[in-house]
C-alpha cells in the first residue's frame, strides 16, 4: 500500500493481504475465516470515503482504521451468531459451527482486542479521539444487542424503544466509521459530527429497509426465508405499528397469529402481511425510512459540500437504497 | 477518593463505589455482579503497589488503571466460565447460570470494552504506552486460553508448551499490572520491565502452586474437589514430568489411570499421587516453583531497591507463597 491510493475499491485487497498473525493456529484461522467471508464492506468503505471527502487522499493509517471498523463488525457477527444459534453466515458455516463454542468466544474476544491494536498502531495525531469514539460505539453495539435480546420478554414495547434499539445495535457503527474517517483527515468536530449524523440516519434507513424486505420481500429477492420475522413472532416496527393502529377483530387476529403455534406458515405470512397493509404499517415504515434518508442527505450536504467524493458516497447511498438483499 | 491515598487496602472500597453504569439493566447488573463477587484483588493491588514503589503516592487515575486490570480479569472469568461450563464461582452462580449464555457473552464483551474506557478516561501522560501494554497482554490471555483448550486434543505435550501456556493464560496479567503501575508513576522502561518480570515469575509460581494444591491438597485445605485435575485427566506439569520419568510398568499404570473410565475415584487419586511422588514430580514442581520465586525476588530487588513499599509487596508475596487456597 502506498499513500497514493485514491479509491476505496481496494479495501478488500488490503483486508486479504493483512490477515491476523499469531498462535495458536486454530484461534487465528477462525478469526481470519470470518474476516474473509466477504460482505459489502460498507462500514470500512464509508470510513475511507469520509476521509477522502475531507483530505482528498488515503493513507496506510486510514486503511488500518477501516480494517479496525470491519474487525469490530466481525467481532459482533461471531458473538451474535452464537447468541442467535445461527449455523450459516454468507452461505458458509458460522465460526462456532466450523470450530466450536469456546473457540468462537475467544475468536470474537481477540478480534475485539485486535481493533484496538490496529488503531493504536497508527501514527495518527487524532489517535486518542479515535479511540474514544470507537470505545463509545463498541459499548453501544453491546447494549443494543442486549436490548434486542430483551424485547421478547417485554410485555409492551414502544416504537421509540424499538428505534432506540436498532440505533445502538446497527446505526452507530456506520456513524462512527464515517466520523473516524473525517477525524483522521483532520476535520473539525462540527464537520465530523455531520458525518456521524449522516451515518446514523443512513444506518437507520438501512435497518428499516431490512425489516421491510424481511416482511414483504420474496425469497427469490432476498435469498432468505420469506417472512422470517413474522414466523419468529418478532415484534418489529411493522408489528408494533399495526398493533397500535388496527382495531377490533383485526387487532385480535394479529395477536392470535403471533400468540399461537401455527402449522400453515404461508397462510400466516400472507394474512399478517394483509393486516400490516390494512393498518398502513408498510407505508408508515417506508415513510419513516424516507425521512431518515432525507436527513442523511442533508447531513451529507453539510459534511461534504461540493467535494467530488460526495458523488462516490451518493453512489453507495443509492446502492443501499435500491438493494433487495 | 483523594490524591492522598497511600495504601492499597481500599481498592475494594473503590471498586464497590465505582460500579459500571448504563442500560439495559440486566447487562450492567451482570457486569457488576461478577465484579463484586470478591476475590483477592491481587492484580489491581500489585498495580497500586508498583505505583507506590515508584511514586510514593496513589492518584485517582492509578485507581482507575487498577480497576481496568481487575475488569480485564473479570472479563476473562465470565467467558472462561462459559467455556468450562462452570456453574459456580466463589460459591455463587456464574454469570451464564444466573442470567444466560447470551447475556454472559455480552457482559464479558462489554467488560473488555470498559477496560479501554477506564484507561482512556485517565489523564496520564503515559496513556498510549499503557494502552499498548494492556492490549498485548489481553491478546496473550486469549491465546493462552485457546492453547489450554487445545491441550486435550494433542497427542504429545512438552513441558515447555505447558509452561508457555500458563505464562500466557495466567502470568502476563499480573506482570502487565505491575508494569502499568510503574509506567504510570513515570518509571523508565528498564525499571518497568523489572516489575513486569517480577509479576511474570510471581504468576508462574502462583500457577504452579495452584497445580500442586489441586493434586496434593486436601479438600479441607483448598475448599475444592480433591484431585480435580487427576479426575479430569488433565495433563499438568506433574503428569508430563511423571510420564517422562517413570519407567516400565509404572508408566503403563499411569497411562492406564488416565486412559480408562475409573469407578473408584479415590483409588485413582491415591495411586496417581503415589506415582507422581515415585517419579519425583512433586519435588520437580516445587523446585521449579522455588526457582520462579527466586527470580521474582531478584526482579523485585532490581525494581524496588530499598523502597519502603517493597515490604508491602513482600508481604503479598509471602501470603501468596503460603496460601493453601
Amino acid at each position: 500500500m502506498t499513500e497514493n491510493i485514491v479509491t476505496s475499491d481496494n479495501f478488500e485487497e488490503y483486508l486479504i493481504s493483512h490477515p491476523f498473525l499469531g498462535k495458536p493456529e486454530n484461534l487465528y484461522n477462525s478469526m481470519n475465516y470470518i474476516m474473509q467471508l466477504g460482505g459489502k464492506r460498507m462500514r470500512p468503505k464509508l470510513l475511507l470515503l469520509a476521509h477522502q471527502c475531507m483530505a482528498g487522499t488515503l493513507t496506510k493509517d486510514v486503511y488500518q482504521l477501516a480494517l479496525a471498523i470491519e474487525t469490530l463488525h466481525n467481532f459482533s457477527l461471531v458473538h451474535d451468531d452464537i447468541i442467535d444459534n445461527a449455523p450459516i453466515r454468507r452461505g458458509k458455516k458460522t465460526v462456532h459451527e466450523e470450530w466450536n463454542l469456546p473457540t468462537a468466544i475467544l475468536a470474537g474476544d481477540n478480534l475485539l482486542i485486535k481493533c484496538y491494536d490496529l488503531i493504536l498502531k497508527t501514527s495518527l495525531p487524532q489517535k486518542e479521539e479515535l479511540l474514544n469514539e470507537f470505545t463509545t460505539m463498541a459499548m453501544q453495539v453491546c447494549e443494543g444487542q442486549q436490548m434486542d435480546m430483551n424485547l421478547p420478554g417485554k410485555e409492551h414495547i414502544t416504537e421509540e424503544e424499538y428505534l432506540h434499539m436498532i440505533r445502538l445495535k446497527t446505526a452507530v457503527l456506520p456513524a462512527c466509521a464515517l466520523k473516524m474517517g473525517a477525524l483522521a483527515a483532520g476535520a473539525s468536530l462540527d464537520k465530523s459530527d455531520h458525518f456521524y449524523d449522516f451515518g446514523l440516519n443512513l444506518g437507520m434507513a438501512f435497518q428499516l429497509q431490512d425489516d421491510f424486505l424481511d416482511c414483504f420481500g420474496t425469497a427469490a429477492e432476498t435469498g432468505k426465508q420469506e417472512g422470517g420475522d413474522i414466523l419468529e413472532n418478532k415484534r418489529t416496527l411493522l408489528f408494533l405499528h399495526a398493533q397500535q393502529h388496527l382495531e377490533g377483530s383485526d387487532r385480535e387476529e394479529l395477536n392470535r397469529w403471533y400468540g399461537e403455534r401455527v402449522l400453515d406458515q404461508s397462510a400466516k405470512i400472507n394474512r399478517v402481511r394483509e393486516l400490516f397493509v390494512k393498518a398502513g404499517s408498510d407505508r408508515y415504515l417506508l415513510n419513516l425510512k424516507h425521512e431518515f434518508e432525507e436527513h442523511a442527505l442533508e447531513n451529507l450536504e453539510q459534511a461534504c459540500g461540493q467535494s467530488e467524493f460526495k458523488q462516490h458516497v451518493l453512489m453507495l447511498f443509492d446502492f443501499l437504497k435500491a438493494r433487495k438483499v
